[in-house]
């Protein structure tokens, strides 16, 4: 039987990567090898770091534009640390928007390092908006913001306009929609969303910011030392970084971000559509803030939860269950996930009408 | 053809734990889904986390003793900087043993963190043996030592009898050979040799030794956090932490590491023999500090090098030159790799005798 994975994260990748991640586990490149065993020095894997670091440029527009792309370890909680460690002078301060969980994290992080200013917050309505009408100190060493909260459902439709460098946590948007990539000096994104297995972390970033804070950084946390060495001042995750590459062919033989995002909207759309029209659903997230990545809903009357659980589940959906902050249910339509998936989840919302 | 992979790390696993991921890329315990698909807090990985972390402390016989075992990301040289950022205090002093590339670039992190005492170096050799007749001040916070030298083939065969805690990076020789490993208070090793692939880093800490520093640890660095959150503080490298357990499974059903060891001591017997043996090669490092995983050696006449690397390459093996700081050839006969692979490597230099 099918199966529907709506899974946050790590979550679903194309058919087609599985297959020849799978197949390069027996025999990478016909070299009677496999890739887990390869040497990451040797010619066939520095060509799939190479043109992996190239295509995630070329995707996000950023090409001959002073950006260096890394794919490193550690996850985005490990960027975190990394960012303030780079970035965040040593009586300097930090401006971060708290949007949600990730966000907080991130703030968490910074503060071990300097001065850190919430410009805003949507806490208080348990993160069910994006923050507005906040300032951005002109004297902030950088502005952190969270393009979409992979828990909460939201997602940034618009970014500040701010002359300080700005560094987004893009982890579970990255790739899905087209932004002025420009406009950001750092991103990071764990690959285990839309580009990826968990075990590897794209970092994007304007080389002309780093090394300006003064700092002393240990060698595996200076984004400049990664730069240096090409992606490979240490071992790479080698698997995790080769099947994030099959990924990213995967999106520009789609047509690149334009094409992915056309069809992503297409899938928000209808799956936003039967939570409004069907009165026994509603909309976790404010509809302007409504994320196309991951989305959140519940039940208008929780007795209907076992009969709801019964239904998907015999649909072959998996991972539908919200996140404990949230409750409720939450459907991440990453790149990855065929609409007609999400026709399979809107006909069970819709068959729920008839059993209750 | 059959390929003998000589290769020093990322390196060679056994056939079986290649077809079981590649199978598990496909359909992950008849789930239906990829094992790069399911989420982390998923019923059946937490379960691999899980028995990955206990199999690791069986194997080396810490169970029930006060350790614990986490699969992080970042590699041994992140764990250069988490071991003084977690162990050394801030007015404290570490004492490191330097034998080797790898030594030497811990004992630069550390000294990011305070006094670094290095009581004894072979580097005035280029590594050739392992330092003795060292002293380790009794007043350092921990001691520092590299079990086994990749790049130089050299291996400890003793550990120095010290009341203070002792951290080893056993990346190249963990699960190899018997020890007694309750004398250690930190083990790290990256997974790239004899248990998976490159992407997780095996860390087996005596908990009694953590949180007593006085220091602000940031969260991903912080050993205690990844205890106390079972080695999920964030998503982990799920497939290379699966396919370690894989390996860890391999070796039980091997009979442990006593087994293993004793196919390890016949595969370097029967190389070592011939370097010695043979007139045309001669070993690279000390005699008595000989690794049983990466056998160094040379021609004793370097014009026979296009001849011999024809033979090796005709044979297919590959995977064979030593690293540039040592030169000649490296052999790397970890775990997984079969005896008759080595008599493959053994029979081509026995035929270089009848070429020259």
């Amino acid at each position: 039987m099918k199966k529907h994975n709506y899974s946050a994260g790590p979550s679903i990748l194309p058919q087609e990567v599985f297959e020849k991640a799978s197949q390069a586990v027996l025999n990478f490149n016909n070299s009677g090898l496999s890739i887990l065993e390869i040497s990451h020095r040797s010619k066939d894997f520095v060509a799939v770091m190479d043109e992996a670091r190239s295509l995630a440029l070329e995707l996000l527009g950023l090409q001959g534009k002073g950006y260096q792309a890394l794919f490193l370890q550690g996850g985005a909680s490990t960027a975190f640390l990394m960012a303030p460690y780079n970035l965040l002078k040593e009586n300097g301060k930090a401006a971060y928007l708290d949007s949600g969980t990730w966000a907080t994290a991130a703030i968490k992080e910074a503060k071990l390092f300097g001065e850190t200013v919430v410009v805003g917050s949507s806490k208080d309505d348990n993160y069910n908006h994006i923050p507005k009408g906040y300032e951005i100190p002109a004297d902030a060493d950088y502005f952190h913001c969270t393009s979409n909260n992979t828990i909460f459902g939201t997602q940034m439709k618009e970014f500040p306009a701010t002359n300080i460098p700005v560094v987004c946590d893009m982890s579970s948007d990255i790739f899905s929609r087209e932004l002025d990539f420009s406009k950001f000096d750092l991103i990071y994104a764990g690959a285990q969303k839309n580009m990826g297995p968990a075990g590897t972390t794209l970092v994007v970033v304007k080389e002309e910011i780093l090394g300006k804070n003064g700092r002393t950084i240990p060698s595996m946390l200076d984004y400049t030392k990664h730069i240096k060495a090409e992606s490979m001042y240490n071992t790479p995750s080698v698997f995790a970084v080769y099947v994030s590459l099959l990924t990213l062919q995967w999106i520009k033989e789609k047509g690149g971000i334009a094409a992915v995002e056309k069809l992503n909207n297409a899938k928000a759309e209808l799956l936003y559509a039967e939570i409004d029209r069907n009165p026994l659903f509603k909309g976790a997230a404010a509809v302007e803030d409504r994320s196309n990545m991951n989305v959140t809903f519940l039940l208008t009357n929780p007795d209907h939860t076992a009969t709801f659980d019964a239904l998907w589940k015999e649909a072959g959906i998996s991972g539908l269950p919200g996140h404990r902050s949230v409750g409720g249910y939450r459907a991440s339509i990453y790149n990855a996930m065929p609409i007609e998936s999400v026709q399979v989840l809107v006909d069970v919302m819709k068959a729920l009408e008839t059993k209750v």
